[in-house]
């Protein structure tokens, strides 16, 4: 059950091409990847540092979760996502243990994983996100 | 000058003791040690998920960092770290990319790090640390 390690930061920013060049020259990292992902209503870009990614988040409406999170916090981080080797598995656990859920089953994220959150209000205001890899 | 992994990621959070029962009963992590960074105003809870530790930090002091930013924001993630080969050498570079600084020089973090801050206006709200391993 304990996660194998930190799959990526969800970083919630305003504007994605003026971030991408601050974590491309004063950060060292690669941006590998640019994905749009209409079910989270976000425009997402990744890079590897070690075993994590940073996932920067840029709302693609101001209704969607990346934008209300701005509105509200401002930029910063979003959300850390665990691997883990089952989401259902751990949702269960976490479940029985009186963890509120934002995600009662595993959905498509980025990159293909199977994803679920956890709800802030149980986890001390971390937003939580669970990920599996679909070649497990 | 790429970080290699992110060495850890601070959470600011109001009851220690309650947090580790948390990140170990449901999240599966082992909390390996407990530190007090007097410089800081902190107490510390340690856990290792993957090259990564999660640091929960309870402020000692209101007027501590940890004290304010909780008195500003909330529980949640302060800071994120990354691992470089060299502190004074990525805070040179980044201080020659027009990045404002927090500590111009390294100093002493928890478990006996190098440690500097790059300050949250020039990093987009996400306060940022460098660390550097001694026995490097």
């Amino acid at each position: 059950m304990k996660p194998s390690h930190i799959e990526h930061i969800g970083i919630a920013v305003k504007n994605l091409d003026e971030q991408i060049a601050y974590y491309q020259d004063v950060l060292g990292l690669t941006c590998y990847n640019i994905e749009e992902v209409a079910d989270q209503k976000v425009r997402t870009a990744f890079f590897m540092v070690g075993q994590t990614k940073i996932e920067l988040l840029e709302s693609t409406d101001p209704d969607g979760p990346v934008g209300k999170f701005i509105e509200k916090k401002g930029e910063g981080v979003h959300h850390i996502a665990y691997a883990v080797d089952s989401v259902q598995d751990f949702l269960d656990s976490a479940s029985e243990k009186g963890v509120t859920l934002i995600d009662k089953t595993p959905r498509k994220g980025a990159e293909g994983l199977s994803i679920a959150f956890l709800h802030p209000k149980s986890t001390f205001g971390v937003l939580t996100e669970l990920c599996e890899h679909p070649e497990k």
